[in-house]
């Protein structure tokens, strides 16, 4: 299709998929003449992997230039490409030496603590957070959100496409927009359970 | 206590409790002289929902200010105040005539649409992201999803306080604090199954 019909079909303002050209974040089509290029599917579905990144998980173009690079080159480990784009997804936390709560919960639930991985900062200030707001996460609280959490993610990882490239956009895209949804659903049961309990 | 130790025992700097004091959010201690006030637990309390709500939640204290006028003045209806409340917090999203991809995943929950509330379009804006990403709610993935965040939900809603004002309090915290740790715990249960799972 021609530029002007990927625009249509995806919805993504000419200008702005121009723009993306030419910071290399969507790669350029086949020529076709001096002027014109052919675009697929793959042009559709790389702006819908830009949009998620840059809209729903609110990357920044660098952030997204990051995590795309990591699509595309996925190198050799899978495992350790996993985690470092994930990495890239925000909230960016400044690392600490040690994180005392997050070890803690981490232990508690079985699960290996590794201060490497951005998502062990993440939690010790959630964690902080919330004991300051006086609901730490403990006791009862923690076992139940360990247990329904795990069988989300072990889900999730059932999915996990074989093809390394494939399975880096999952994971990243996964975390990335499934938040937000797991955060607005927990929000709406919130209301139907209390709707039935509460007087 | 007076309000310099207040400030050592929080963690708060003394400017930034003044502020808090002339702005209104924090009441004002009981004044033992012209000069001199004392400030109890409740002070203490209320620092760390304060933190809690413009650090961890990210409210700006405009609507931190929302948040507190409710807890502080529950009104009748607590599950009409309960909304309100959770309304303040964001992600703000633009409302709209209607919520197809919202309305279609709560129906098939089997929980009660209704576009008022404001988690309705939350869901609504991050379905659509799923959606241009290539991993749509759908499915398998929307019944294990549905049931693991009901779990959650009813666990939270079971530990609910009795007095109203504190459920206000307890519930927006609760949405706002938590809403971090799950998505936390999420990543590093992914990297958890991922790491024995993975080749």
């Amino acid at each position: 299709m021609r530029i002007s019909e990927l625009a249509e079909r995806t919805g993504v303002p000419l200008a702005t998929i121009k723009f993306y050209l030419r910071e290399g974040l969507l790669p350029a089509g086949v020529a076709t003449a001096a002027t014109r290029a052919e675009y697929g599917e793959e042009h559709v579905r790389r702006l819908g992997v830009i949009r998620a990144l840059t809209e729903a998980a609110g990357l920044s173009l660098q952030q997204a230039r990051t995590v795309l690079a990591l699509v595309d080159s996925p190198g050799d480990d899978l495992f350790d490409t996993l985690g470092r784009a994930i990495a890239a997804l925000p909230p960016a936390v400044e690392p600490a030496d040690d994180y005392p709560r997050a070890r803690a919960v981490i232990e508690r639930l079985g699960q290996v603590y590794d201060p490497r991985f951005a998502a062990v900062a993440q939690l010790e200030r959630a964690l902080e957070a919330a004991e300051a707001a006086g609901i730490p996460l403990e006791g009862e609280r923690l076992e139940v959100y360990g247990a329904h959490v795990r069988a989300i993610a072990e889900f999730d990882i059932a999915q996990i496409p074989a093809d390394p490239a494939a399975a880096i956009e999952y994971a990243v895209l996964g975390t990335a927009v499934h938040e937000p949804v797991l955060a607005a659903l927990r929000r709406l049961a919130h209301q139907d359970v209390a709707s039935r309990a509460l007087p």
